[in-house]
């Protein structure tokens, strides 16, 4: 069942009323919805940037929440527009790997190709999709006024996912940076599961190499540290700093962890 | 009938609690109000700006929305605050142009002087007429606590609209950039209704001339293109790029459409 | 009586989805939350910025509504979870200083030290207690489930006031910028009651002297000025432009407020 909460995450920033109509189309269709900005400071475009957020915030919504995903630089091409049903929740977007992670994550996961006619919305833009497809669907959906098994035909295959994996050979794991968040801390694609059986991970990046501590006081001031932050991933940090810029590192950056000694 | 919506449109930005109290005063008289924010990025005291959004936005609102515009550098000056009934919406905000374009576009709206006394509110900040009074009016209307017919005396005359419009001579229209939004696409002036009997369109904007197509993947990547877009107005972008930065120009800056070959 | 309404005051900024989760949260324990975004501009770690907004800003919701305030540069280390009962306000954050001023002001305000272990939490992260510790307990007493008395032991004493505090000699204050906003006002400590006595105030900051005027048009175009801002406290502002800027001030800079002719 719909929890009648409706999150948001989009790299539409905030400098243009593209979230705020997307809230009024939403309530136009469901004047209850409890609608959440997830984030809309996703890098522009950055499809991989929106997945890793997506996959590693959905769960700390109530299950039956439906989560409207729309990074989609291919917006008015042949792409289609995707709901699923994953981990107990609901997803919308493109079908450009931005939804590809959090099914994956889920043998049972359910997807449908959206189809439009089946719902009473004007033509849509070629330019605004989020608005004119994905907002009013997400808000017949949370209402319940769709079933899931409507919004259109089952779909075998979406593309993703794309956040890049780490590698992992032996005890040496090869990985990458995937954001650079608000205080400059490197988040990085290496999930904690990752690491079990290497022991005393040491994590090194542009240079420098560091043991995992627990919070960002474990360091003298100005130290670099590297953690598992709250979302699971390593990350590196600067204590009282920006570590992004100390490290002259952004997303992409290499990073490698390896037994210590 | 109000809807219960109240949108939020400021210069205010995030980085300050303005806005959130705003949101507080209105909750303390209407605690049900459903408050949204449409946007917060009208760049700072730019009336025209904060003008071209919400006449471009409110419809994408359930009828009956009471929206609040506040852009305006000459608080606590002599100009009145208006409460308007156009379009089938209400809407709040200083006598400085913001709410002319909404007015003038409804031969039937209907625009009231706010007489601060007709309500309990505490005399006002002289800085701060958003939270002192634009926000508690906005909440008595959307509660419909209070009539809209007893706001205020009616107002003849408003100052507006002040979106500055484009010229047409023949086949030939003079526009000029409105904003840039938050990709660096060149948002302008010109209705797609201004385009009629115009034939194969083609936009000129720094130097060089693009016909209109659909949607940006309709460009080779790295190329400019114009269409319009999903608000109905003329738009010049770069397919993976930001033509504002890669053309030189911002708001302001002339546009040309003429009829094509 | 809780007011239904949380607001959230952070550094968190908007570029990830941090306050998004913290939502998930409180949407998870109290689905009929009134949530607001007081404000998550302040700047990186901070305090006294976050600490001085929260005081300026609460009063204006409704009594009983719950503030969740986390500027939190020591996360996961020993400083305590605080719980508040303040001038009519619940008040939930780090034993940093952020709440000491709100906490000051009330010689009845009631403090408890949040034990954990009373609510159903999962183990906390060491380094997301926003989202972790604070936002479940602020859905729990913003629902009521929780009184205030059973969150915890209560705390005699706690960190803070931390915002400085300006020096009176005589008809004398040496002040400081809080902060700057986003139009370029710089906005001092000064609270409006510390002028009581002087006649006709001069303010002095970066070699300029004006006395204080009502509004913003009160100055040429272009031209700086000083006034009570609407959170009542000295502000020195620039006509039509950015005062911060232009004077080359920020935060911590010196400002004297004398007696004048």
């Amino acid at each position: 069942m719909p929890s009648g909460i409706v999150t948001l995450l989009t790299d539409f920033g905030s400098s243009d009323p593209f979230v705020g109509v997307m809230k009024g189309v939403i309530l136009g269709r469901y004047p209850q919805a409890k609608i959440v900005d997830l984030c809309h400071g996703i890098v522009a475009q950055d499809i991989a940037h929106g997945a890793f957020w997506l996959e590693r915030s959905f769960g700390w919504f109530p299950a039956g929440t439906v989560h409207v995903a729309v990074v989609d630089p291919g917006v008015g091409s042949s792409r289609a527009p995707l709901a699923a049903r994953a981990g107990g929740h609901f997803f919308i977007g493109p079908d450009n790997g931005i939804l590809g992670g959090v099914i994956a994550a889920d043998p049972r996961a359910e997807v449908r190709d959206i189809e439009i006619a089946r719902f009473r919305i004007p033509p849509p833009s070629a330019t605004f999709q989020g608005r004119d497809v994905f907002a009013p669907v997400a808000a017949e959906i949370a209402a319940w006024k769709m079933a899931f098994r409507d919004v259109g035909p089952t779909l075998a295959k979406v593309k993703g996912p794309i956040v890049p994996r780490p590698v992992r050979n032996g005890d040496r794991i090869e990985a990458a940076v995937v954001c650079v968040d608000r205080f400059g801390n490197i988040i990085t694609n290496v999930d904690i599961a990752l690491l079990q059986g290497i022991s005393s991970p040491i994590v090194s990046i542009a240079g420098i190499e560091r043991p995992l501590v627990r919070t960002y006081t474990d360091a003298a001031e100005g130290d670099y540290l590297a953690l598992v932050n709250s979302f699971g991933t390593i990350e590196i940090a600067q204590r009282d700093g920006d570590a992004a810029r100390g490290l002259g590192v952004g997303r992409f950056a290499p990073v490698v962890v390896r037994a210590g000694p």
